[in-house]
């Protein structure tokens, strides 16, 4: 009845070992409105991790000529490799109506809160620093050092989200938290935020004025 | 892993044969932990509606006492006959930690507005003028002078809804619009809305603080 508005922008972040690839990777399976803003990373890929659908697998050399030429919306450094999120990777899907999740770490969200001022963002933690650890030790992929170093930066990270009394933390604010005990709950939980945004006031507004002859 | 934290208030609201009280009913169908305010009213009861389920129905002199005594957080004459919330419909199922719905006419909703600050405002709208019509005739219970006036009314307060701008419209800022051009539809859109102020980041974190050693 009337054209579809654009896309919806939902940032979700969170200490690294949080959960959120997999949360991200159902919300996607059950929401076809949905899709996946897809970044650049120099890191190597994962076990079952795809160039493309996961991120963009690239060396620091194409990364940083990237950076030059302005391409990105927000990079940082984070446990010695670089992600950044591309301008092409939101503005695509939203012009064609689709909604766009985010995943970045916490520093990059910050960014974001800048030039993605009416995007949704979403603090996924883990249901304690103990099942934290022990998902950053079960990965086996990091050495001691580095799971102590996250350790310490995810227990500042979600303080310094918790303590956000007025919206101005240096993190960006954050609309929503989720507790990522159960994975089917956290799905659920995203899905409701995902799903609630698509219905406030103003958007549905903006579409539906016209029809009601408000115009 | 924490005491559950008091419930919270949605207010639902829209035109007369916007749809609320089935939508509602089939809300509390799917989510067992909200429950439904029962107001007060004087009006008869319609078919199939139940004393102290669909609404409390009570005579003009009983309200009015109720009134007097400072019993109701709103109250309104809509139709020629009063509606009004208790406190008690309110305060007693939060406090045993249940979600709580109001369905209330559109005036009832502004003078929410500055008793239950925190609660979520949703503003159910018809499709269209022509379809609310066609559902206010339809019901066969309302004669045509009372049909005309509810419409002209209808479009007045989803004219103030829509152009509420800065969230100062006379009839209170509704953070939600829901569209109820298919029932199912707008079951999920409200569910949405419900769930997702579960997940808002302050009442998260009132609820988990303690639990990651914040306090």
């Amino acid at each position: 009845m009337n054209a579809s508005p654009p896309g919806l922008v939902f940032v979700v972040s969170g200490p690294s070992g949080s959960g959120k690839s997999t949360l991200l990777r159902r919300v996607l399976a059950a929401d076809s409105q949905v899709c996946f803003s897809v970044s650049h990373t120099t890191r190597a890929p994962r076990a079952g991790e795809v160039d493309g659908r996961d991120y963009w697998f690239v060396d620091e050399q194409a990364f940083r000529e990237r950076i030059e030429r302005g391409g990105f919306l927000e990079w940082a450094e984070y446990g010695g490799h670089l992600y950044g999120t591309s301008r092409e990777a939101i503005c695509e899907p939203t012009a064609r109506g689709l909604d766009v999740i985010l995943e970045v770490e916490v520093q990059g969200a910050a960014q974001l809160r800048q030039s993605l001022a009416e995007a949704v963002f979403v603090f996924l933690i883990p249901p304690s620093l103990d099942v934290l650890e022990q998902r950053l030790r079960g990965r086996g992929t990091e050495d001691e050092d580095v799971i102590c170093k996250r350790l310490v930066r995810s227990r500042e990270e979600i303080h310094l989200v918790f303590e956000d009394g007025d919206g101005d933390s240096p993190l960006g604010s954050y609309e929503y938290v989720i507790v990522n005990d159960d994975v089917d709950r956290a799905v659920a939980d995203l899905l409701h935020v995902v799903g609630a945004a698509r219905v406030a006031r103003q958007r549905v507004v903006a579409s539906q004025r016209q029809h009601f002859g408000f115009d």
